[in-house]
């Protein structure tokens, strides 16, 4: 089984409007609800295509339990650790333009919360051969977050996906995840360099996996995935790129790489299946689902190649 | 005892973000959330002026929850029939300009529910000398709703204060409340005239009583209030007029006329303490609450007239 971590999880509104007049006030046509955060997400995508996957993390108040309920008609098992203090929410509003987007800060998760979460965790670990851990810290948990439970799931024999961003992704990877996966901005971000091109992405990517037993594939957007390995480096993409809604493609090649790992693949492979999750989540008509039968399709249309 | 019934309650959350831009993600800086709807506004009030209140209507899923606890901390006693359906959010976006909403649909109330509350409504106005029956209705509730509460409460012998618009003002003034308090632009579609004086509006006031037993209050903003009942005509308004967030003053008005009729004070009294409770709701800084000190000191300034 494939778990997920969601530290900071959100119940994601959209309001469909109509156009947004700034200064007015607005009838809100339709309201929809979806258990959010990157590891839920992830979580979702891997139940959409089938595989076994339990989601946890930290959970509070009545949008957590609401949360909980969406998971739960997702056909998600959740096995979360309570906190007190509400999940956030984010609101989206579309009104045909470029959706606006709000998000609550996260919750205050108390320090005793925190040790409640490293205490289960190994628990949480048992039966799990691949863990993904993604997305934001809430504000009070540490830094460090991530880098204490890798080293627990190390200690556990499971194998960790991490996607990270700031001092948690820098943190995080020293502690020497099987996989990191950074965005363009986070690649450049934790290494201090220029990444605009596929190369300079690649060579970012060894960079950041020096003396680590740490796998490295980085998002690039339209121009696919690259990736370094102690098998080599790699880029994937599709051989005509697509457009559409871009938000849940980072997630699904999260939810690729946990499967890859789970399945032992070759990296050309899960890279291979890793762009066609991403670019199946792109023309998804759900945002977070894919079509097992659509990353079949795709998965000829892509192009990697060892460098 | 004033019991106050809100039949589409809602969450009101307000977002505190920088600038707004359209077409981006903001972190939301501040979340603060109020129990909302015409009629818990009404109650909040009374129970800030320290009078006995009680707090009914529909309520339903986990914001409706939220409303409850909301209601308890403000020291207004609940007492709601419960529905299946989630009760609306409302969102207000508050970045230094003028406030942008976003107004939920309401729940939909099932015939069965409906008629829970009707069955319920006599046991509730026991003990209750008067009730307020203010703001919208959920979309499923028929337009005669506040017509049959008005019937249901004269058979208990409770005095009525009827805040509505559109059909449920319309039917609900026929059915004889003891006050009515359109606001400018309610007057004016209910009755079809030209309201935009405060000699047209006492006008179209008297109209709107015709036949009926009913004393017709009417809000005009900064021009104050002017009233039409079986003791003659009024005006009443601030000899200057304050300057502040409007949102609550026609429901501080609501409440004031309440009040009045509890205390069985003269039409002199009561538009005075109408306009000095819509002035301290307009100071105040949190919506929705009145400082009864602030109410003393506002009422010297309230000129009464006799047309």
């Amino acid at each position: 089984v494939i778990l997920t971590v969601t530290l900071n999880p959100a119940l994601d509104v959209t309001y469909r409007v109509d156009d947004v007049v700034l200064g007015r006030t607005h009838r809100v046509r339709d309201v929809t609800t979806c258990a959010g955060g990157k590891g839920l997400n992830v979580a979702r995508v891997l139940a959409s295509a089938g595989f076994p996957v339990r989601a946890t993390g930290l959970l509070g108040g009545r949008a957590g339990e609401h949360i909980r309920a969406l998971l739960h008609s997702d056909g998600v098992v959740g096995d979360f650790v309570p906190i007190a203090a509400e999940a956030r929410h984010t609101i989206v509003l579309v009104d045909g333009h470029t959706p606006t987007g709000f998000w609550e800060p996260g919750p205050v998760v108390t320090p005793a919360e925190w040790r409640a979460f490293i205490d289960t965790f190994p628990r949480l670990l048992s039966g799990a051969r691949v863990v993904v851990l993604s997305g934001s810290l809430p504000p009070s948990v540490p830094d460090d977050a991530y880098a204490t439970l890798i080293a627990i799931a190390h200690e556990a024999g499971t194998s960790v996906v991490l996607d990270a961003d700031g001092e948690a992704l820098r943190l995080g990877v020293r502690a020497g995840p099987a996989v990191v996966k950074p965005n363009q901005s986070e690649l450049a971000t934790v290494t201090g360099r220029d990444v605009t091109t596929a190369g300079l992405a690649v060579a970012a990517a060894r960079e950041l996996r020096r003396g680590l037993p740490t796998a490295v594939v980085a998002t690039l957007g339209a121009d696919g995935l690259v990736s370094s390995t102690r098998d080599g480096d790699l880029t994937a993409r599709l051989s005509t790129p697509l457009t559409g809604n871009t938000t849940g493609a980072g997630d699904a090649c999260a939810a690729a790489l946990a499967a890859g790992l789970l399945k032992a693949q070759e990296w050309e492979e899960i890279m291979s299946d890793a762009v066609a999750y991403s670019a199946a989540a792109v023309t998804a008509p759900v945002a977070g689902v894919v079509d097992p039968r659509q990353v079949q399709r795709l998965r000829s249309a892509v192009v990697v190649e060892r460098l």
